[in-house]
């Protein structure tokens, strides 16, 4: 967390949090603040994000300090925008106190800059969740995710077989480098190097199904 | 900065640092440390980048802590990973805290998400400096980026009118919104919002060359 947020953090009369944080960072929070949890349990939402939405609303009016506390960085995909866009239209003022991303931080942890200068000049975010299908607007265009320098997959762990098929079928070389993060930067971390071609070859052979 | 971050520099024997960042940061480091500035002056390098590795290294050999602060994230567009390819060359253990990038600060600090559920997908992030040439290995796939959902461009104020014809010339929508952030996060933060063709043709009429 930044010096900024551990400081809201300690002025806070309500902290809305999910489960993706460091659970000790509530600690940081003033005896006597409301604590709600907003995350998943064992896989499913403990709340819907209308019900976030609105508990985040009515909290603001009636407290001088609320705090949504999130994992990350709150803009990548975190649906942190859909949270201030409703507050926004209900008149409730918001500041946003950005984060440590991922998207960034784990292949740092891992040793691994997204950018390098005359390497890589440039480097593109996606989610794993979006390679096996696409939501209402249609899928992340994958051939020109494919084109980019560096790619970050989050969460992508579970969609590898999906991934490497897109990267593979955009023309993205199979000796391509690739590396899998997990836990980064907690005491559990892992990190897998490989190539494109044998984590495609790994993932297939490991039998889970696209989607899985 | 982050708390762990600010913990290293409590403990720093040597301090390394660079034009971009707070200068009341280095009020955290303990009396007594070495400050040692290797920024920008007047937009000269008043170190070269192989002067810092090899500095580093020196310290790293004579400190139990030394610290390289730098702005934003280290791996984006930092030249972080070159003091890090350097030092792991020469042996020297090194850990890397992660900060906030920019990239998806700035815009967040602008109330705009890189990332929303079914409207934006993806996101990449480039330098305006590789608008106008290339580097020795090329520059990046400008048609490739023009397709990602959101594209950031740090650094990009003075290379306005390249940014945005490459683009239009990609396809891009005039009518695909922008958003021009300077001074993110400061008191001086000034945001305008255009959209592509505007900002291009504000940029043209303006009557800065390409590469000014």
């Amino acid at each position: 967390i930044t010096l900024k947020g551990a400081r809201l953090l300690q002025s806070a009369e309500v902290v809305v949090y999910d489960a993706l944080i460091d659970a000790a960072l509530l600690d940081e929070a003033p005896e006597g603040a409301e604590l709600i949890f907003a995350g998943k349990r064992a896989g499913r939402h403990s709340m819907s994000q209308d019900e976030i939405n609105e508990l985040l609303r009515i909290k603001a009016g009636q407290h001088r300090t609320v705090v949504r506390l999130k994992g990350g960085d709150p803009f990548v995909f975190g649906r942190g925008s859909e949270e201030l866009a409703y507050l926004a239209a209900a008149g409730v003022p918001v500041e946003v106190v950005p984060g440590v991303s991922s998207a960034v931080a784990a292949p740092a942890a891992a040793g691994v800059p997204v950018t390098h200068r005359s390497l890589s000049r440039s480097f593109a975010v996606v989610t794993g969740h979006l390679a096996a299908g696409e939501d209402e607007n249609g899928g992340p265009d994958w051939d020109a995710l494919a084109r980019i320098d560096t790619l970050v997959v989050l969460m992508g762990l579970r969609k590898v077989q999906e991934v490497t098929r897109r990267l593979l079928a955009a023309s993205r070389p199979a000796d391509t480098p690739a590396l899998i993060v997990a836990a980064a930067t907690l005491p559990t971390q892992q990190t897998v190097t490989a190539t494109l071609g044998t984590l495609a070859q790994a993932a297939a052979q490991s039998g889970l199904p696209p989607d899985a």
